[in-house]
């Protein structure tokens, strides 16, 4: 008889919902995770209201803390009972684009090895971690211990929210005496920021108008908050930096208005690092890109995943570098998701980040 | 009694003319090159048309070839005499971006230190070398000495066309078995063709409608041609690939179409390494783009400059490693300039480059 | 009843000889693979030597060219009787060091995830491809199907020699107008003289001895060959480059002579590039270190392998930006390997390398 | 009539001693600095005993904190009276070094523009600043403002120690989450402990038997003090850092023990950065190097200059990311040098660095 589980699965557009799936079956390379702690992501959010299309049916969430269950019989490396995590992002390790470095555009099945997203499975192609157990793919690449001594809520961040906001970082290549500009203060955003100061910058300034979220952003290392409500930032930026600009700008919204002032404030030669998940078009205006003579860069990165990714950002933790604790902001129980979704969307309540707890 | 010169001038807008001027006086740190040969940039005719704004009476051109006349008093290193050639962008050497090694963004007298294009002077900001004689700024950060053995016309790329169209590439980060498309085979896409080839590119795909630009890219080095008028570009380059796209697409042309389609050929991961010089905001399409989330990169390239840049480009062509004479199609004595940019900006008679001879 | 294969084993220090062996069989990530076409290295015959130590009755070889005859019950992507190579090494994918793209390292096993040289598993750590059949461990991460139209001889540098070699100019950082010397020019500095130039080296500078591999490097690519035995190797190649000295010297033979040598010869800032196996301790000489001031840099390079590696080489002879047929100077039956090795040992009548053909 | 001044001058090995001299006519591209504070450098030391070999008279010091007493009549952009610090390597600007990035190999005055050390020129191969007035070379290049607030003591490691040490951590590109050994917590290794950290290494070892030294790196960031005089410190860091060794280790010493050891905790594939002055031949054991097949990394590092690079570190203190006055343990007047190179060389009372006041 099969085992059942609760699991948060989309329905409809508009809609998820608790509902019952069997608990998954394992193959050789595959591990089963009993989740302990996950959380809810703003992607889970477009995915709800239909705006990033998954399948009927699917289990969302893409965020594991959990043990060990049971492990694929090609699987070593690992025991059952183990505590860990897995990325959001789980490369097979196998593929061109993984052999190659370009783990989150992981292309296993397709022809020629690349696929864009490719690497993010969970809550996507693959049933996701809201949910009491999870099958991780490809488990000896991503399965990550956790280190002794750490608390769930305190490793919650690493598989999506604190790997890609470093990410950002990291992709803008900061180095020690760089000034950097973070557009939002969103967990990402905060995240971004963090990781701006992690990696030497020696001025860093949030945008936010949320005063909750411009207080985390101060207590987490930016040196100065612009309110755009309150004043233009591009403007408010380039006096804070006495007409220079920044060497980096991080986008962590996904809009217009946030990547064209990102764009607007960087010094000649300076990268644009863009995390938002955008929603239309982009538009480069003419002259903030110097005609294409400005040296500028513009990258993006999607959360870095795999077991190795996960280990550094949990050193991170333990080496008490980085507190993301303050992030987590609410807890729900698995049984309560769809109001922790509702709170969750709505940004009710100063909410950040929910840890939810199968 | 001051010496005159003749120099080609911008009078007003649709109005290049051969115009007399003083010889000009050199400062310390300036040296004054008698030109033997210099040539006209698509740039130019931007400035011609008043699509580039400069200043009325400023002397156009910054592609010079020549001899030293005289040296500042403050300059050491050269002799009068010696055959040499400055780079169209012509850095200070001691500004804050120089000594951050962003020297095409040089900003001398600002003080901030960077400033967009700043490195760019020669008929943009001081008088430029499409006349008998030319002040080069900076003297000792930015004559090159020509290797014995060359012509003026093989050295004649260097200023500008190969040094930007290498630093396509160079900014795209290619590498041995990439693949790489290049946008518009005109003088500067070509050299991001050799550029692309040169530093290992294994299929070079060049796009391009003129048939004689189409035979020059195949002799350079273009594994394919893709018309656009014959084909939609982006399927044929995808079919060219195998579905898989390319490493990275270089747009050597500035228009949205040509950027567009630079963007939805690259495979995740890949880079659009941007060198056209836009003449209106740009716009990204959201799926292109991946909504942010395909590890994209798109970078700018404004022409390097300086005396080290110079050399190692003269190398390339003493090496036979490239033979770029062959974008020379025309002659002329300066005298003829108008004549030059007639037949230049009409792209008539299969003209890539002209040689002024003053 | 198991049947067996022919295979050349390690026996004892002195002797590999032909033996008797069963055909392996495959567990889920293998692929058995039918050898049409391997090679000897350098390294198995300081594995003959006992220079090298491996266990006793190991079979050797890590070069193989062939048909997928069989795989295992988790691979997908692959179909029997596909043509393929794997590198020399085989990373797993999944561990730490191939996830932080380290894949040589790749430390499968151990706690830590990084282990020195465990990427190379063929007849080092697991039997090697010296046989009618060879088992292929991770097969996803390896096997890389060869393209249409390329023979066997075409592809059999791709998994060492090559990979090695062009890893020494990659390492390098070699970049267009640079002045690059090769010291020896045995198989893999040949390689290394063919992907300097590949990345754009303008002066490639080949040091050697024996007229016949002068003869190969300067057919290659090189544009001055050193003849160690007729001058100073330093000395001349300091007068070659008008006493600045190289950007680059890759050293590939593993001596002390030509790793000081390649020392000497760099410019301050440079890079000595090491390729060699070396069997005693080194020397850096203080004067030619610069006390430690000379911003010089000295990096090794394991050969790079997983599949993607191979895709690349083989594009790099499909598109016949380099043609390595003139490395393989023999060809032998597995019957007559002991032979193969007395020739290539023994560096015998201009052998440079040998196809093994089961 | 010639103005003198107070200096401190190279006699002859074993002796500097304060002396007077002219105070220096300045060129058209110098500034003549009055220095309101200096210090001494351990290679002042090696200077002293002869053992780095300069110039007898010549003035000693290349660590100077002042104000613009003149400027040279071609040098814009500062005015007379502004504080300003120059770094101990005074890049041209225009050299083929500073040009291609790599300004502390300056060339200038050679024939092919690079030249070991060159970019050291204070106290080197022009007078130095251990005086009441100091010529500044290239003045546009190298004087950097000091920002409102920041007083000398503050500033006074920015030319050299904090410069150096620092590039020590940027050369060894320390990720987000590596782990990094210094050895040594002199200066100059308690300041590429400070940049360890700043670069986002969640495990900095520092290596140090002096308790007062290792109490200060404590202080600014090392997570463990390994006192090689207790034990092993390769078999203590190993076991640290769970058999797997760091990601980068840094020498800051200059001997073959400390050159040796870092070598020997380096993972596969890690960076040895080296930053001490040796006086002898080093030994690269073939054992630590896997015979050169780990994919290890040596680099060195000569102390950054030029002003962008004293802008960024002072922005680093300005900032607060780092606070190096703990570093300045004594003060002298320019009167007592002599006594302050006695307690300097001999490490007595517990000195880090003294303050030299003229």
């Amino acid at each position: 008889m099969t085992k059942m589980m609760k699991a948060a699965v989309f329905v409809a557009p508009g809609r998820i919902a608790l509902d019952e799936r069997p608990i998954p079956e394992i193959g050789p390379l595959d591990a089963l995770m009993r989740v302990t702690t996950t959380t809810i992501c703003g992607t889970d959010v477009h995915i709800m209201k239909g705006e990033y299309p998954v399948r009927a049916g699917l289990i969302v969430g893409h965020e594991p803390v959990g043990v060990i269950e049971k492990l694929g019989s090609a699987v070593k490396g690992y025991r059952e009972g183990q505590r860990v995590i897995a990325g959001a992002i789980t490369p097979s390790g196998y593929s061109n684009a993984c052999l190659a470095g370009d783990c989150a555009q992981d292309g296993v099945g397709t022809a020629h090895g690349w696929k864009p997203i490719g690497g993010w499975k969970f809550g996507n192609t693959i049933d996701g971690c809201q949910a009491e157990y999870v099958l991780v793919p490809d488990a000896m690449a991503n399965l990550a211990a956790v280190p002794d001594g750490l608390t769930d809520e305190q490793v919650l961040m690493c598989p999506d929210i604190m790997s890609t906001g470093f990410g950002g970082a990291e992709s803008a290549n900061i180095r020690i005496g760089d000034t950097v500009a973070v557009f939002a203060q969103g967990p990402i955003g905060l995240c971004a920021t963090v990781g701006a100061r992690l990696m030497g910058a020696t001025t860093v300034i949030g945008v936010e108008a949320v005063p909750a979220r411009a207080d985390v952003a101060k207590r987490l290392g930016a040196d100065h908050i612009v309110n755009f409500r309150e004043c233009d930032p591009v403007a408010e930026i380039l006096r804070l930096t006495d007409g220079r600009g920044v060497d980096a700008a991080i986008e962590a919204l996904g809009t217009q208005a946030t990547f064209e002032a990102a764009l607007r404030v960087l010094r000649p030669g300076g990268t644009l690092s863009s995390l938002g998940v955008y929603s239309s078009n982009l538009t480069i205006p003419l002259d903030a890109f110097a005609a294409g003579l400005g040296d500028h860069k513009i990258v993006t990165t999607l959360c870095p995943g795999g077991k190795e990714r996960m280990r550094r950002l949990m050193s991170v933790i333990a080496s008490r570098r980085a507190d993301l604790k303050p992030l987590v902001t609410h807890t729900f129980a698995l049984d309560q998701i769809e109001a922790a979704y509702e709170l969750f969307a709505g940004q009710r309540d100063g909410v950040l980040k929910v840890a939810i707890k199968p």
